[in-house]
């Protein structure tokens, strides 16, 4: 008998939703016998390039709607941010490519390393925009921070980096965090619970 | 004592998920000894004029997102509509206008009517963007077709939907359905269960 397909969980580092979904999608799906695949997109190209809306927190009235949710969202799960929303967005391709680098090189080492680059980025409100910057974060043990600052840099890590974005749009996905359950997808940290529903019940 | 402040409930009639919400929200506030306050907005201004986006089903990407998510609460729901939502969209403004003015002359027949609205559009497939169109419908007993379609046409009519939509731009509505609970907006009808835990709570 095969195991159950891993479900699916598309993230940008630099949305807060995605690092709080980040937190929960391991311990969602270990209680029903799942595993994760992680995959790193980027909001630049999916909202703002194919989809040509401006960023969330510039639209009017959405954007103050967004920023009171996620301030709602983090006292009811008790997190606090050492970034506020509306401090300049970084430019999240290096921790991007450092991710699917990982991911490609090292497997096992590429859920450790997002959870390092959203605690970095989030947690602790460090910058992630340089190879530099990212070496130079608490990485998981096993990495090595000169390998991993060459690794940004290569042509490589482009590629990479580029095929998984293709993907992601290919795969219909838009939104960070967005979690597929065998096949359905479930846009947004709030349907994290809906798409636990759909794992107990198998869809409906 | 004074008894404890409504619910707002925020939707227009060309949004399943407004028509959704208007299923569950009287419920939803009777279980915590609440009324529900309903009001009629145009999304036409606030996603359109205000917040300078697309229609959500024109929006690549997102709008086969928002298929998929109206079919599937569809079927956790078991409701079925008489009316694609690729349908082309109906003006909302006499069905708007129409409750307007039935809130402000006969306020206790203003939500039978915004659900016997609702009704007819979604489920039955009517069309509700004439004032003929809509005194022709099941209208809830005691409301006069020949008044409702006078109302309609009056200037009375405009200036009550007028302002209502200024009223809920003033009030950071965007989105329907949204659910204010005790100053707390709620967007989306996925959202009905969290506004639901901040009422059992009183807020965090």
């Amino acid at each position: 008998m095969n195991p159950p397909a891993p479900l699916l969980f598309y993230f940008d580092f630099i949305s807060p939703f995605g690092y709080f979904a980040s937190l929960r999608v391991e311990a969602l799906a270990a209680r029903h016998g799942r595993t994760v695949d992680w995959h790193a997109m980027l909001l630049g190209v999916s909202v703002m390039k194919v989809m040509g809306l401006k960023p969330l927190l510039d639209t009017p009235l959405k954007g103050d709607y967004i920023r009171r949710d996620a301030q709602r969202y983090m006292r009811r799960h008790g997190l606090v941010l050492k970034r506020r929303l509306d401090d300049p967005v970084m430019d999240p391709r290096a921790a991007g490519r450092a991710f699917h680098c990982v991911k490609h090189h090292h497997p096992a080492l590429a859920v450790p390393l997002a959870h390092a680059l959203y605690d970095a980025y989030w947690a602790q409100g460090r910058d992630l925009s340089t190879a530099d910057a990212i070496a130079d974060i608490a990485l998981p043990e096993g990495l090595d921070p000169g390998w991993l600052r060459a690794a940004i840099a290569s042509d490589e890590a482009g590629a990479l980096m580029r095929s998984a974005v293709d993907a992601s749009l290919k795969a219909g996905i838009f939104g960070s965090p967005t979690l597929v359950v065998d096949g359905e997808p479930f846009w947004g940290v709030q349907t994290l619970e809906l798409a636990e529903e759909w794992l107990q019940r198998g869809g409906w």
